[in-house]
């Protein structure tokens, strides 16, 4: 057996060498996620097809550069997210703002401020209105033929097109030639000018289409990788395309759900192996964690390690 | 200031009875879960325009006896859930089944022997097959020019009216004129089976479309209430949509998630009011527990309670 | 395989006929609660020594009555509580009470108004008061002599006996010879007066003594059985002497703590097989919920079954 | 308003560099840990009289390195812990370890190998033979006077003085003079080993003699501050104890426990103002996560703060 080692801390150490305390300890929070760390660094210099799954605000919460950041270091194949991220990385690309608010504002007040709360992160309404004007722009600019059978990652790749702020995460995806998947995006503010958008124009925003695109993604990969911030439809979405080639080789989650529920979110990725969404001789772990404080700990030790 | 009552439990009390305790203690789960009940009782007593969010493994858990009892009741006008429990709905009501397992299994042999764990539930391979060929043929029957611009909330309704087994959700909402909508269906087995289908037919699932049905459904609403059963894409869609009238006037949420992290499936539905999509003078309350506990709960004591 | 059985509600339906509904679900939270409702009756009517561990503000949040009903059946040997719990007990039996308040409220404003919170539940600075003199004058009546060397153990009993009101927990052990622990008292309001009064009075609270008495009641047990609402001391001090024995039989635990951080509060139960806190041949399981709802349930399909 | 930062990942960069990064986030899982280590450098600074409390196997899971270096670093002035830490930290002083071992093991394959659990840490029965000779040894030095009499703090105090390992916190505490509070020792293993020798000698451990101590320390302090790792009793006892003053001027906590079910470990700080454990103009933060990853964040930032 394997001592547990007790962690050393020393002045002015960088992140990656805490990571080899965190191995070190090689036990619960501190272990899983030392562990995570070496399956990031494996996958990535397997040169795996690495899928980042992205719930939850991270954009909002100041993780574009960190999301960025892992995409122009090439260490990300495609992305697969929430819709609410990629509106904050437009708002923050076209001069928006998100704000350091509080969980027990009132939110009356906030609505009479015409701000909008999540979490303790702050937005302004005045902001998506410059969104929405974006958003008709671009879309009025994709020529009617497209339009009528408009994948969502056709979409995504017209935004980051047209951005051209180097912190947005849409742009570093444009740039590297990095799909970028978000098949809910109904559910978001970009789901509503996309409707508002078809009222008075003829848009079909065909979900299957991204499906074909994806499932090739998978057929061509000989390793799989996966890091899922968080889970939801992201996660389900990345493990139910593996289906088709048996499951990910490496897998990564970090998130705060439970799995006794039994929502996909909440399920240890082991989990997946009975599915065949994970290899068996997989190299799969979860950390137990706010994505928040998980990521800039991991993309900063992944770039000491790659030198 | 109203006392903390001490719960009193009697001999063969009925379910709504003990609710009522709970509604005496007045604090922490059993005073959130009263006020759930009694906001229920409510929304569906005003005639609300209530919609069911479904997220998590409810119908693989057993739930789809309450889920249906709701529907059939009455008590609620547009379901929206995610992928999965259509899947596994139509699986029970086409003669397949969800078995009793453990989350400490093995996996590796759950695979060998062709079964999927949701959590502690096992599901089968051959059910899977079974659903596929049930979902080629379904699609098969649905006329071509109709699958050219096919929304979600169509593909739907066409597998309720499939279907024969009084304890299908699906069935019930189909009977009852209730919409499900399921934006973000491509995450599931059902958007595997439409990926193959689109590659021998034209298919071309349009989610904006639903979005102008839910739209509808929102404009010509009096009063909106909403029982969010987890949270992900069905909270975050129905929310969404709510924004175009200023936000739910009722609303429950039973989940394990927590808002620390920022997810909006674990915010808490006060957090809808800084955007509009909750009325400042909004009812609503979030129930921290398993939803296979509390719907249950829930369901009986609305039942009792309506008489 | 044990199919998943979908759960069927009825108008008027007992808490135990849902209990059993639940039973037929038998995965995920609803399985769960099930099968620790089967132990519990399997625990009591075996006649086995069932210990009631008791963690987080039970009384407080008005399951005082549930516990004095436990406790009144017969249905538990010995309780180990927390300090918080012995502090509210004898607050509502001297006349003092608990109010329905709010987890948002101004902490300020309920300081300035002398009232101290629970979550959502607010305590007056006046009731504390009363309780001092309650406490001083029990101490004051318990002889020097035996206060120089006193068992927690002793000390609430002498609070049960001092007792007139049916609804204390603390009475109702008092009354059917139900001994109290409470290894960590002085974490409490009782500790802090324990601490005044020894500034002017002999005083020795000695926890060892209690420790022989809980040993003889393991030693003399022949089955153990243990519920355990939350986890904390209560349940490491239960666990940990039933080593002496090789284990407990059976066991339920509700709690909402969680596993990965390693803390016995959230280890599942099966965990203590590996000490011999559990037989390996043990009944035992885990409800993640919180205690509030979880055990009016438990105590009304219990009094329901042993009819 | 103040803007939410994008976190920038330079390589190589320090951890207290990220710690700034996370701070310019300011929102969520980052902003609150980035505060939680401004508070912690402020309490030091301004020399507080600071509290460390200790709930959860931190030892066992090797973060006696990080709790050491702060004893050393003079950063903390007494600590509460959890009689566990106590063990586990003699169980390493004298040559025994904790072995990385896994969560879903056979808990019943462990027994029969005489490894006890906890979570994913291993242990060994003759580690524990070990420290059971070692508290005998211990116990029977202690002149039979003073054990008539004896407070845990001082049991604690002869155990840092008899151990050599300069890597054991109960060793570096004793060097530092820092005071060790195990409010309820009588939970854990040393618990037992009280018991056993106390059935062939005479000893009082005197629990009351222990918050006389403990008092004082709150009455001579000028500040206070408090760093809670875990909840559970250690948070309480030093809470309570800083009633007498009005409450700590700083407080951080870390935890996964949550505060719905109203238990103390998952309460916010901020409850404590309503009871007037926390000034009303105290600097508090609760940081959501797990200690073993939190913990060495915090010592290494402040390590590269103090210079």
């Amino acid at each position: 057996m394997k001592r547990v080692g007790q962690v050393e801390i020393r002045r002015g150490m960088s992140v990656d060498e805490l990571m080899r305390e965190y191995g070190r300890a090689g036990v619960l929070g501190a272990g899983a996620l030392a562990r995570a760390c070496d399956i990031l660094e494996e996958m990535v210099k397997a040169r795996a097809t690495v899928f980042l799954g992205l719930a939850g605000p991270l954009v909002a919460a100041g993780m574009r550069g960190a999301i960025a950041e892992l995409i122009r270091m090439g260490a990300v194949s495609a992305v697969v997210t929430n819709g609410a991220n990629v509106v904050h990385d437009v708002i923050e690309a076209i001069g928006g703002a998100h704000y350091v608010g509080s969980f027990r504002s009132s939110d009356a007040e906030l609505h009479s401020a015409e701000i909008g709360r999540i979490g303790n992160v702050y937005t302004r309404v005045k902001d998506f209105v410059a969104f929405e004007d974006f958003a008709r722009e671009l879309l009025s600019r994709i020529p009617e033929e497209r339009r009528q059978n408009l994948s969502i990652r056709e979409l995504l790749t017209e935004i980051g097109r047209s951005l051209s702020d180097g912190g947005s995460f849409l742009r570093a995806a444009f740039e590297r030639r990095v799909p970028v998947f978000s098949p809910a995006v109904v559910d978001s503010m970009l789901g509503l000018q996309l409707f508002f958008f078809a009222e008075r124009h003829r848009l079909v925003l065909n979900a299957v289409k991204d499906m074909k695109e994806l499932a090739q993604l998978v057929f061509d990969a000989e390793q799989v990788g996966a890091l899922f911030l968080g889970g939801g439809v992201p996660k389900h979405y990345i493990l139910g395309a593996n289906l088709l080639r048996g499951g990910i080789d490496y897998g990564i989650q970090v998130t705060l759900d439970r799995e006794e529920a039994g929502s996909l979110s909440g399920a240890k990725l082991e989990e997946g192996i009975s599915w065949g969404k994970t290899r068996e001789e997989g190299k799969v772990v979860s950390v137990v964690g706010d994505a928040t404080i998980i990521l800039p700990l991991l993309v900063a030790s992944l770039k000491e390690r790659l030198g």
